[in-house]
């Protein structure tokens, strides 16, 4: 079918990257993030012209934080950019002049990951996305399933904790207060904060303050055995396996794919998760139990699930 | 295709149904629910053969409270009947001849309402039966998710309180503990022990006692305006219409159809439900929010639901 | 004994108020609060000074947010004052001549209502103060109970959700968070956001969006049956309620005392807290119940306990 | 003052010992625990009268597990002896006469401790009692508090997680469903049937299974290092050290003294206990902090208690 370009807003920059059809990135180019909705059409506009240069390109799919619809169009509603009900499509569109299609940057790194990453050869699989928050992906059938107006696959606003914390979606107890790279830090500035005899590595790699606690000294001081540090990857692993648990229920997929900065860590992360997992499935003596893997695709799972998801024919509504 | 014959096991009776492909049943006949395995076979067979009679049939559909393997044919665990690993497609198929499918209940029951009754011309929906327990289907894209292993939509063992009540799955804070005719009869009787001056009428209906409420008891003095007994109804509510926000975010369906016995009180369920829903739903000010509607086919879901499955292909594995 | 001065330290104003032995207030004097713990001390002075005119005075009591030590002389540390290890009595002794001592603000509140209000005639008595926040005191055998270092009686902290809400104090899942003032906005708050269509009287109170809801738009429109609001009180008195059990189940005190400003409801309040309380008392059909009471002095309650606490001989350490 | 005898009345046998003023045991006689009321009143006074030969007795003081009045008489209820309203000191003293005093065995056994264990010296200390379930004692200003109504320092059944575990006393969610010896192995149990991989030591302790998991496998295996073991520790001490934190900002103590069954592990149990309390205490860094220390005492507490409070004058209504 050709070359297609994957798009990835992230907080900072916006990277675009010529996509083959077997998942291999033949270009990228890169350009800042800016801040208003018509700068960051621009700008998504000039990294697709810059990565273009030289290849013959059939279409271009975006990765998008945010709720988009089921036609692949419009941006209902996003966290981080002042989007409500933006024609993301047409407007790409009209300024690069080859089809677009728009998907939620979760749903596009699941995609990645099934086609060409940790995924392949299976047919039913949840991807989740530790990142700042967590977000992630239905595949059931060979399909990307993103439910019937485009949103599904929200996991990380599922309520782990009835009259929990506050999250940012208005809703209480969110899984994502819980597992994600926020909450690790949480974690570990409140337990550093009570317990500073326990953190003395940890708060040494920062500025000596629970406050000044950032994730890569969690991960450094994890890794050196510091009692807070190793126990904030505990209750991390212990939200998070909780969650798989509930999602196999639900879905029964064959295996879990965990991507996101936090599976950097690799097993750090994913030897406790998997214990917490087992230790809340239910009927794990009984029935074939998924596996739960580690992504294979880093930060690049998101561009290449992405353009690939541009060949993918319009879901049928 | 012809008809088929859905085959309904309950608590106390065996019944089966000649369903044509419109979801009429034609003919029905009912023995009573046995004990051991074997006898179970035996009663399937003399169902099927009683409810056959003058039929011209071309298959069979069981539904089976258990978990289900994804061909259909061996149920892995039952919680109310002792089948381990239990080989019920080939066991019936040689008694009766007729080539044989077996689905989890709730799973037949949700195909039934999307068939034939509330779930008709929707593609994506969610069905949740409300019974003594809490089971569910999921339909995307017109066809029933069984999971990658056959035991996918487990709705009412995803956890609502971490460390909460013990459930007879051996986990933890199911679901199904919380929003389920279970449930609701013990809210009553725990308010009715601890304020029996707001549950007169409630009392009034069984011995007296807060341990002889049953559930009947609570809908009639509910309706009546007994505060213990609509207190009851109302907490139900609160969980699940809770649970049905998390399914939103998770599966974004077009519609929930909720069915099972509490279904029956129509909007003395129904209506606290969606206000539980609505309050929890994530994002319900800017994405389109999914109905919340009730079942129309009653207790014949499953039975409907179980022929008509006898006539779709095997799953592609 | 003589007369004595209590102090109310307040967000807005500081009031004095000459107290006789029987609880009465023979004249009052008040300033703005500055912000510095200087301009306090000048402030308190100052306050004295004006109530003091003509009378024949013998002590000083000032109640004060924070945790004050055992001798009431310190107070360790103040959450909206910058008071650490705040030499109080000291300081105000040597502006204003007289004995001082210093007190906790709800500890004060509780023994005038102990001394003068809706306590008379018990010997143990908890009360709460539902104001902003939510605080307490503890008498027991006719004594105020400070604890051993001067800080019990904290109840806005205990834990009443594992994970819940975070507070100000860094624990999470606190009391306060649910069952005060704040709560109760809150409560109203994200209700009308999720089903306006519930909260249109509350919303025409304020500025027609959940964000300009005030305390007082929720009173008045629970009078009059708003759906929204009266829920809201209806959770506010879920936790206060559950809450006044654990302390039933700790202190079994004769009677507890609910003051503070949302007190100032009456039964729109207390009804409901006393059901909750009630649901979840341990014990309750076999042992004597501690009612459940409204405070009498309103906002009187600091001051004139203060002033009586004056009266009191230092507590032995 | 004299010899006093204190009575324990467990759960297979009633233990009589003569106590003196110094805390000393100078004898003690023990008789098997009948069933019925009426023998159980007749083996209290076998064992008074075993345990008196030859010494001068002045008091009779027995501990028994239930709800007391304030006048330490009756008996309102206990949960293992079908004990309602049971005038048991005036049937006690009938017997054997001599004045007899009736008490709270965990109050009985906190008063051991202040008076000859742990809480030598101190004024205000908490005492908890963890064994098979959870009690305690409040001793503050070197007197036992009971209550008003004599049902004080009922630890065990503050609610730790709403909507959690059943309670034998009805509620739900009951600190000791969650810190006691009875939670500790239902977390051992639940762990080792979810991992049994992480089990391996602790399951060779019993019949290989899960269900054969006893209190004394995991002391055993945890010292050993079986995860699931110290799992099942680390998560009881999670609990207990949460509990802890409660107290301190409702009681504010010296100390607390953890004694019972489980408090014979020291500092296999001590230790989490303590992290987990730092964790919670709210205000830890700026506030006294009450340690946490060991009962001394042992299964002796209760005994001494009971005789030593046969000493004390009867508490003032």
């Amino acid at each position: 079918m050709g070359l297609t370009i994957g798009v990835d807003i992230g907080g900072t920059k916006i990277a675009a990257g010529v996509v083959d059809e077997d998942g291999n990135i033949l270009s990228t180019f890169k350009v800042p993030t800016p801040t208003t909705p018509e700068a960051i059409v621009d700008a998504i506009a000039s990294a697709v012209e810059g990565a273009r240069a030289g290849h013959d390109i059939v279409g271009v799919g975006i990765g998008a934080a945010g709720y988009v619809n089921r036609q692949r169009s419009t941006v209902y509603f996003a966290p981080n950019i002042d989007w409500r009900q933006e024609p993301l499509k047409e407007k790409v569109e009209a300024r690069v002049g080859l089809p677009v299609v728009v998907e939620n940057d979760a749903n596009a790194a699941a995609w990645g990951e099934y086609r060409f990453g940790a995924g392949k050869g299976h047919r039913n699989v949840i991807c989740i996305t530790l990142g700042t928050g967590l977000g992630g992906g239905i595949i059931i059938g060979n399909k990307l399933r993103r439910g019937h107006f485009g949103v599904a696959a929200e996991f990380g606003h599922i309520r782990m904790v009835p009259d929990g914390l506050l999250c940012g979606c208005g809703s209480q107890g969110c899984w994502e207060q819980y597992a994600s790279g926020r909450a690790l830090v949480r974690y570990a500035k409140q337990r550093a904060n009570a317990t500073p005899e326990n953190a003395e590595l940890l708060l040494s790699l920062g500025d000596g303050s629970p406050d000044g606690i950032e994730g890569k000294h969690i991960s450094m001081a994890a890794r050196q055995g510091d009692p807070v540090a190793k126990d904030s990857y505990r209750e991390l692993a212990r939200w998070a396996g909780a969650g798989l648990a509930d999602l196999a229920s639900l879905f029964d997929p064959s295996a879990f794919i965990v991507g996101g900065g936090l599976s950097d860590e690799g097993e750090l992360v994913l030897d406790p998760i998997r214990k917490s997992y087992k230790r809340w499935l239910v009927g794990g003596n009984w029935r074939p139990v998924a596996d739960v893997i580690a992504a294979q695709l880093g930060n690049k799972a998101g561009l290449v699930g992405a353009a690939d998801l541009a060949r993918e024919p319009d879901p049928v509504m």
